[in-house]
């Protein structure tokens, strides 16, 4: 059915007919000759669920202040799912970046460690991956980028361009019994480009559509790719890729080329630390607490500041990166392009037990979410969205205990930091999920945040792999 | 501004027209005589957080099911906001029940353990209390409310009727030096009736407007009221109430007559508990891994079902309750009604880190929310609003660890729980907030889902006293 404003004049029942027209809106055939191109920017803050959202809130904003992503019209809920590593698996009920990315990227569900693989699979080739949106975009003519404060090897980016069944597969020298320390972690020999493979996922990037890579991760462009006889990045380049590995030589590319930026190592550093490094540490007991609960005395760790971490000083930021990649991907486009913008690290500080370091990330993410949305503004056909990938261990716990008239030491049994806020109070948070040297994840549903233009687009309530299907049919493909 | 029907037909561009219509309908002054009156039912979910809620939906209705809340097509973040106990307070991080009901309540921000009256008050009277949506609905003409499945006296439905410093003086015997074993926990002397005050929260029920009160809590009704020579309770029947305390009871209550329903002598046994009333419980490391975190291995909890709570039967569910309290509040009614509805015990069970118990006090909640939402159906100018008042200690955390693959014993250092669900699977529940006896709370950001009544009210992101206003202006109180 089509309602024009011409046939709504003719209806004698108005607003029915005011209503069908903005629907069809949203249904209508993107980029017609006559209209700006339309464009999807989805920002993923790795482990950004609604305790470490509360957190950084507290920390940046006040505790009655509002984040920018506060601030969207839109807000969801997102189910995320994951199964077992067999055809047909059973759900599990927490996830890790692999499986959530591919959910996001494909809209298909799989198993955890897997890079846009079905779960279950174990032979090479097309068969066993799943074709992701940035595939899907390079077939319609549409532009993709990946951003990412981790390696651009790392799960979440990789699972927009990749295909691989284990994630840390993530150079040609890491794709046979990948281990650490000896202890096999995993194998993805039958990816291998000998055995019919596309081999690992830093290769698999630099043969890729991509229009623009930015992140850390250089070490894994570094080895020689398989079959060839240069280096993975020098590879990237016969491919047509301009390197940069700075944020001068980054601001300075020249847009209309593929881009790719190696800003660090491994991982980029992050913002902020907290005070001389630290992270949450264990309460302390007395020795006769030791000896029974109702004794003694506790230490808790002393209150402290989050500071610059100076490992951080010279890296582009989440921010920067977003902009170049922006002005890349819109450069003489008249057909659309995907951006994915991931803010790496609030997971990995949060596995680490250093709040600090997850809230400083979550600052780079609201400036990124500001670039993206001074571009929509200008652009108002971009799709906005702001989503985690799954859940995380940090939890924002009371300061002084509910219990604390009981005359009794009462001290979380895990890690605990305690964060002086630049209002003045005092915020706890506990990590408690292990006593692993890293945190688990935990399994709530995620928020995903939209601007405006997902109105009507985006239910209240989703399953994490809608964030494909919205993110396909917004851009008509 | 106004907006017809006519003078759209008369407009050249229609769908600002049809919208402006849209939007002037939510202001439109309700209880015009010709329409319906207006009727806000606010259930709360205690210490339902998202952790809580995706175990139970997990639970409940699969890892890819939902719950009839996903089910509602509004979604928002709801900023729990806590001062210091003293006048222009700092602020405090994590919530309890009592500032976030007096929140919701009132619209004022208030400090742990307050009924509905301001941080750093002490004197007895009016002046530190604050005016609750119940009595502005009482002073309009309008009927409320309060059902909870913990005693009607504990704090999330005290609040809206309640003015008090303490939470815990419930009945006229707990007013001065309130105390668990010798250890004083707060003291309400200065609200005694003989000091000018309204004395406990019982007595400020029986004396309330309220015109319906269902849930737990007999023993505090027992006690002689201050300066009375009756119980409480037959204080309440004086003052018009007629006092039932049982199904049969609840179903036979005419409509009409102020309602008191009390169903047991303290909180509502809850409907679900862990097989043979199991609860989380520690993993037990072997010696060798005492000695070092890399020997040894662990024994964790074994898998547990859910099963039903034999203390529970007889007890009317929160539906039957809820149920009972519309037919009351609508019966003859032209005026509208606000109605406050519990399931307290998602969060006694996460403290006391039973999860089968707060699971199916979701269940509950989400068996009332079916009948809310059936009484907006036949009453369309209902908003019907779920949320929670704070989050809770709760964390479903990996069943297989995410670094399994390290021949290492992995385990929570707190308590843990595993799950087996309907649906095959297994889930694990962490509880590691504290040493002591109870959990604690934490202090994420909680969900607010409302039914379409909501739609131009409520944005995607609100202060927790923001709760009050909307209801206030739904009402036009």
């Amino acid at each position: 059915m089509i309602h024009s404003p011409a046939r709504c004049l003719l209806a004698t029942t108005l607003l029915p007919c005011a209503l069908a027209m903005a629907q069809d809106d949203a249904e209508v055939t993107p980029n017609l000759a006559t209209q700006e191109p339309r464009h999807v920017i989805l920002i993923i803050g790795d482990g950004m669920d609604e305790q470490q959202i509360t957190i950084a809130r507290n920390y940046l904003k006040g505790a009655a202040g509002q984040l920018q992503m506060d601030k969207m019209p839109l807000r969801s809920a997102v189910q995320v799912l994951t199964i077992e590593n067999r055809q047909g698996g059973k759900p599990v009920y927490v996830a890790d970046s692999a499986n959530t990315a591919t959910s996001m990227a494909t809209g298909v569900v799989t198993s955890r460690g897997r890079i846009s693989t079905r779960a279950g699979s174990t032979r090479a080739g097309s068969d066993d991956s799943i074709k992701t949106i940035v595939e899907l975009a390079a077939e319609a003519g549409l532009r993709s980028g990946i951003v990412s404060t981790a390696n651009v090897t790392d799960a979440t980016p990789a699972a927009f361009a990749a295909h691989i069944n284990f994630r840390l597969c993530e150079n040609p020298q890491s794709m046979v019994d990948v281990n650490y320390r000896g202890i096999t972690l995993g194998d993805c020999s039958q990816h291998l480009k000998a055995r019919g493979g596309k081999g690992s996922i830093a290769e698999q990037l630099a043969d890729s559509t991509l229009h623009v890579i930015l992140g850390g991760g250089r070490k894994h462009f570094a080895p020689q790719a398989e079959g060839d006889n240069v280096s993975v990045s020098a590879r990237a380049q016969r491919n047509g890729f301009q390197l940069v590995e700075n944020t001068r030589e980054l601001e300075g590319a020249t847009p209309g080329k593929p881009l790719l930026g190696l800003f660090s190592k491994g991982t980029m550093p992050v913002r902020l630390q907290g005070e001389d490094g630290r992270k949450a540490e264990e309460p302390e007991p007395s020795l006769l607490n030791h000896l029974h609960d109702y004794l003694g005395d506790v230490e808790l760790p002393a209150p402290m500041r989050c500071e610059p971490n100076p490992s951080h000083a010279g890296m582009p930021s989440l921010k920067q990166m977003t902009e170049v990649a922006l002005r890349h991907l819109s450069h003489n486009n008249d057909s659309g392009f995907f951006l994915m913008i991931e803010s790496a690290s609030i997971d990995k500080k949060s596995h680490e037990r250093r709040p600090c370091g997850s809230i400083g990330e979550v600052a780079q993410l609201e400036e990124a979410l500001d670039s993206a949305l001074a571009f929509a503004e200008l652009h108002p056909r971009t799709l906005v969205m702001v989503t985690a990938d799954h859940s995380q261990a940090a939890q924002l716990i009371p300061y002084e205990s509910l219990f604390a008239a009981y005359p009794i030491p009462t001290y979380t049994p895990g890690m605990l930091a305690r964060i002086v806020t630049p209002e003045g109070s005092h915020m706890a948070i506990n990590y408690a999920t292990t006593n692993f040297k890293m945190e688990e994840h935990t399994g709530a549903a995620v928020p995903l945040f939209s601007n405006s233009e997902g109105m009507g687009r985006i239910p209240a309530f989703i399953q994490q792999p809608q964030v494909f299907d919205i993110s396909r049919d917004y851009l008509g493909l």
